[in-house]
């Protein structure tokens, strides 16, 4: 069968199950439900202090075949993945599903994992590295599960994703439970996509590398939801986890682009008292946001909330009173880390609370302006963050569907030509966002706006910007670089992308 | 049938249903579950600020049956409770449950409602005037139901008390449904008891005098758990909201027990660094906090933490540095409000975190001291606080018997005799709190120690303080007052006592 963007989708993946083809951005709202919790209730008096992983494991009575879940806030520094899966592997458990929010080069250890049966089943909202390779060559048992920052979090509370054990890596845990992630020698500050995890497995580890006495304030997660805590020597490497400072392009072309993309946003009429804003860490979308902070001063605006992933960039303009407050669901830097640390209008946010389609509201909802990138962009505005335009796994969506769904302006941000390949496609490799959700493309070359958008296409009429049609700008950039060929891949089917809201908007396919 | 400490109890009580006898503090722990909660999603664009509390009423469709709750926050100078049922009143509604955490002498409006069927049932945690007295007298058509704090967290999220509607008191409230309790003309500190309701209503509605604009930080209670807002001109009374300062007993009775009680707490070895500790906002449970402050300073003591409601002499020693931390579930104060906002070591917890014995581990199970009050304490050493001598419900647990449960050292503090009635009885008119859970009992006649604690009566043994048996103090008590004349109920039940993991552990009888 096909989906409602012509994507041809199987009606049943084996390993994966029945597919429920996705119907556009909000046509699966209304009523849901919220999955029971399984609890074992604390006695009184007894520790929760284990001496190792291995224990807690066993503690944990976990089996072949279970589903146990990791969080990436300590990004490509993170030992505790590996550490758990080593332990697993000695134990000679099989077929377990790793429910990793997302995946790095770090947790290359997994690939032999795969190859060996232990590891059978991978779900992921970001991948890049040799996890992501192999998956891409077949080498997972079934099909990976990519879902979005707020899709995962559905996909918990939901009981879509059953997570038998949740192992939380804690920059900082006490000895009953209590998690902050804002101290310690691993400190990365808040801990918002882990918050699911611990609300709704069934069995909840920290693994801590500063076990403090009670109670580890100001606490990101409670006691209340933790079963057991193991310290470990070291819980990851700093220099993974935080960028030292994070910079703003110096590169010409992106700051043509980054200037322009501020134009765009004073264009649409969005840049008044309230604004909201989001951004990446990358060097052009800090540069979008060093214009919008100049116009913002220029005309003497406050905003509501900046939200993210944020960088030590949008706390200064947090700082400077550009934004009233932040919703912060990780922190890319250390002046992240020290502004959730210390304000108290630096929000922490969970990854519900940040994109999950499925509650009474999350944050993305309230966005304004969102600036995003693209591997592809086809000429429907559909977006491929997810595989390389070889076909292979070198990211997904982390929060682009969920941001670009909620903002009122979701604008693409990208050279026109990258690696020599065009970035306006007739067809994406892999759909992540669907192009209803995507609002404008902004190249050095040119600017094309969704169609959807009249009111956006006159307001920009008043402006000197190079306006053009995604054909047009598709045209630019084959004019540059020729028609790029047609990749070839298997039938096989090695990733399931889910949209946020839990239908399949895309598969990968087996690189040939 | 009887209980395990011998309360008469039916098996089957109309209008609340099959009774589980209590068995025992930690008798009723285990592997549980927390209920499914069904939500509505959100859409995107949708706002959720409605004009009047009628409009929400109808917008969660509430009808005749549903149970609607509410939390005490705003205590005395509550006006949301009685702002909505007169509502509910005049759309025809009945059979309405009022789940409410503590009800006041400012919700006498309730009589009317139960004489007229519009509200048939109350869960309360704790009450007091005219709707307690109404409710002893049976003018209530089902037994009302009386929880703990910690039990009312647990009912809530076990499904076992199901929420249809849960309106939410918000000192300050933005568009989208975030509530924060620090700001607004009615602020009151912390919103930890309206969490579970907002996590596990099917509906909920924040009802505010403080409507700002997107987001509300710091917030308590967020967006993805509140359906709709509603601005009214007043949601409380300041005066009835918090005291002005909470102040230290000048009663020379009153310091003597407090001076006796501190010595205890110093004989029981407990008193070192890490110590913990919670007490009330009494004058007596104040000066025990003095002399407790006094004991800490000498000994060069930091304590881990204080827990509770939280006063601003609590907060006093905090920040003096004698605590690390405060767990904080209300605010007593306008000082506890101020510290509570402004530093992040005075963290915030739900009434679930705080007291429910059916999670991974509430934060009564790390008190080391606990300072309690009684109206009756019989020779088994368990405690009414529900019932005055005269049979009249004037009270509640509320957080008695989970502090009391979890503290290692749960201490009654009270004078022997109390408006000319013994305060030792050979029977409680009700068991609020087992005696298992109560260590001693300290007046200013004599300390009783509770015979299971061998060590505790030891440890007193090398100081001067007056140890005695409790039968002893009864006996002392009688030679003063003559021995009490039992009081005589009618036979129909009116309230049903639940403890904390929703066992019966009393039923209140009807008063002649």
């Amino acid at each position: 069968m096909k989906n409602i963007l012509g994507r041809e989708i199987p009606e049943f993946v084996e390993g994966y199950g029945k597919v429920k083809p996705f119907g556009g951005a909000f046509n699966n709202l209304g009523e849901v439900t919220k999955k029971e919790v399984r609890v074992k209730s604390a006695v009184p008096g007894e520790t929760k202090v284990l001496s190792t992983i291995r224990e807690a494991i066993e503690k944990c009575n976990l089996k072949d075949g279970a589903t146990i879940s990791f969080h990436h806030h300590l990004r490509n520094g993170d030992y505790v993945l590996n550490m758990v899966l080593e332990e697993v592997a000695k134990m000679g458990l099989k077929d377990i599903k790793v429910a990793a929010s997302s995946i790095f080069p770090v947790h290359a250890p997994m690939v032999e994992l795969m190859k060996s049966g232990v590891i059978t089943g991978v779900y992921a909202n970001y991948m890049s590295g040799p996890v992501a390779e192999a998956i891409s060559k077949g080498l997972l048992k079934n099909p990976a599960v990519m879902h979005t920052h707020g899709g995962r979090a559905r996909a918990i509370e939901s009981g879509d994703l059953h997570i038998d054990v949740a192992f939380i890596a804690a920059p900082t845990a006490d000895t009953y439970g209590n998690i902050n992630g804002v101290e310690g020698k691993a400190a990365c500050g808040t801990l918002g996509y882990a918050i699911p995890d611990a609300m709704y497995a069934d069995r909840v580890v920290a693994v801590t590398d500063n076990l403090v006495p009670y109670p580890a304030c100001p606490i990101d997660i409670q006691q209340e939801y933790v079963d057991y805590v193991v310290a470990v020597e070291s819980i990851g490497d700093p220099k993974g986890i935080v960028s030292g400072t994070t910079r703003i392009t110096k590169d010409p072309v992106g700051l043509k682009i980054a200037k322009m993309t501020s134009q765009v946003i004073e264009a649409s009429g969005l840049l008044k008292d309230g604004f909201s804003f989001q951004t990446g860490a990358g060097g052009t979308s800090l540069a979008v946001a060093a214009y919008v902070k100049e116009l913002m001063k220029k005309k003497g605006i406050q905003g509501s909330f900046a939200a993210g992933g944020v960088t030590g960039y949008i706390v200064e303009m947090f700082e400077e009173g550009l934004f009233r407050s932040i919703f912060d669901v990780q922190c890319f830097d250390l002046k992240a880390i020290e502004s959730y640390k210390n304000n108290k209008a630096h929000q922490g946010m969970s990854a519900s609370m940040y994109g999950n389609p499925h509650n009474r509201g999350a944050v993305v909802n309230n966005l304004d302006v969102m600036i995003l990138g693209a591997t592809e962009i086809d000429v429907d505005f559909n977006v491929n963050v997810t595989t390389g335009s070889n076909g292979v796994i070198m990211g997904g969506s982390g929060g682009h569907s969920d941001t670009a769904a909620g903002a009122k302006l979701a604008i693409i941000v990208t050279q026109l030509v990258k690696g020599r390949l065009p970035i306006v496609v007739d067809k994406c490799t892999t759909v992540t966002t669907p192009g209803e959700s995507i609002d404008v493309i902004v190249t050095e070359r040119g600017i094309a706006v969704n169609p959807r958008r009249t009111d956006l296409i006159e307001k920009l009429k008043t402006t000197n910007l190079p306006v053009m049609t995604i054909e047009e700008l598709k045209k630019i950039a084959e004019d540059m670089t020729g028609k790029p060929e047609k990749i070839q891949l298997d039938d096989e089917i090695v990733a399931i992308v889910e949209y946020r809201d839990g239908t399949v908007i895309d598969v990968v396919k087996k690189v040939k």
